[in-house]
């Protein structure tokens, strides 16, 4: 399929099934911490319904399309742009039968979706906390990276609504927002079951978490291995080369 | 200072200051967490008095007296016999004027100690839920690692009772029980600051986490790097001969 590209924007290939995604360089480009969600959440079974809050440019529902035979996979997203440009990187797949973006704010689900209708629910959120960190001066970068439109609530709230009794909810985050995401999680009754902290190197703080969390489910926790994505020559290490497939 | 030991007890010297501790080979005998605790809780402040909730041997004031200036640890202990034991292993150490223990149920807190009255608390407490795992037939020993007489709550709950504002309340705890203690630390308003994670080796998970968490204080969690226990070849890791001092 032919495809035409507007100002700013390029085709990445995800080295997956020769899936390709639209990014704009201007706005908020995927990285590692996507790639890890969608490795984290390859167990979601075949033929679940996946709702993916935030969607951007539909990085996670594209990787998890590739991953896994889940039946169909909706992305939500408030900016109108960003969703657009995800819809056509959808039709230059051929994934259409499978994923649906949709344009609308997580605050408004109950208007967007039905009640209780998903198996699984993912989420790489904004991370920071609207008045926190360096805010960069490209409003969509900003509305991306900070809790501005929608904060850990609304999505936390959102996948409550939208998951099944016992319905899998995979987030990525900060590990310092760890508390906040733990509380509220069990405000909405969804219980941690695993977690996996992301070290840059073996000797450094994680600057990741993965977080699956059942609803409903009961309280035990599993601590996964520590996931290392650099060795100690500033290569890659064999686990994170196998994620990105190569 | 001549020792008489009772039957099934031994002297252990703790490699610190010339510390030795009484410990009773068929109760529970410190082990490796109540180290790493006061190794993380050595920066207690001069003059602080500190609290041990669940004090045992009273391995934990008897390091925090040898690693910190702290002016008085006090330790709540409710086995009457295990409580004598360390009382007699203060005395032993010449200790009493800076550590006293005191025979005591946690859950009656208010009757025993003033009310925001501590600058740090600690506790090394039962780690399982009361029916979970395998239980020791030894009375004492599941006493002091199942939540037979006292659970999470109650610590937490006495914690915020003793501490000052902005004192702080240091644990060593299992990772499975991550979500239950920082749900219940928030329902107390102490918040988790500081976390690190302990792995027996690089590629295992976690099996112990230390948590310093700040009554009132803001919500901003620094996850560390990690405590790795075991290099390759199966010795201590450097950092683990460090705190043991060798």
């Amino acid at each position: 399929m032919k495809i035409e590209l507007k100002e700013n924007e390029r085709l990445d290939d995800l080295q997956l099934n020769k899936l390709k995604i639209i990014q704009n360089k201007k706005w908020f480009c995927y990285g590692i911490d996507s790639v890890l969600l969608s490795d984290f959440a390859k167990e979601i079974r075949e033929n679940s319904t996946v709702l993916d809050l935030g969607a951007g440019n539909g990085i996670l529902g594209l990787l998890l399309c590739g991953k896994t035979k889940l039946k169909t996979v909706i992305g939500v997203e408030i900016q109108d742009e960003v969703c657009e440009m995800a819809t056509r990187t959808i039709l230059f797949n051929g994934l259409q039968d499978r994923f649906q973006m949709i344009h609308g704010d997580i605050k408004n689900v109950t208007n967007i979706i039905p009640r209780e209708s998903f198996d699984a629910v993912v989420s790489n959120p904004p991370y920071k906390k609207k008045d926190s960190g360096i805010q960069n001066n490209n409003e969509t970068k900003v509305i991306s990276r900070h809790e501005i439109l929608c904060n850990l609530n609304d999505i936390i709230k959102a996948a409550c609504y939208a998951l099944k009794e016992k319905g899998t909810f995979y987030m990525v985050h900060r590990p310092e927002r760890l508390a906040d995401i733990i509380a509220t999680l069990r405000e909405y009754r969804i219980e941690p079951k695993v977690i996996k902290f992301v070290y840059p190197k073996i000797n450094k703080k994680p600057n990741l978490v993965l977080i699956k969390s059942t609803k409903y489910g009961n309280s035990f926790l599993d601590i996964k291995e520590p996931i290392i994505v650099y060795d100690g020559n500033g290569e890659y290490t064999d686990e994170i080369k196998k994620i990105y497939g190569r």
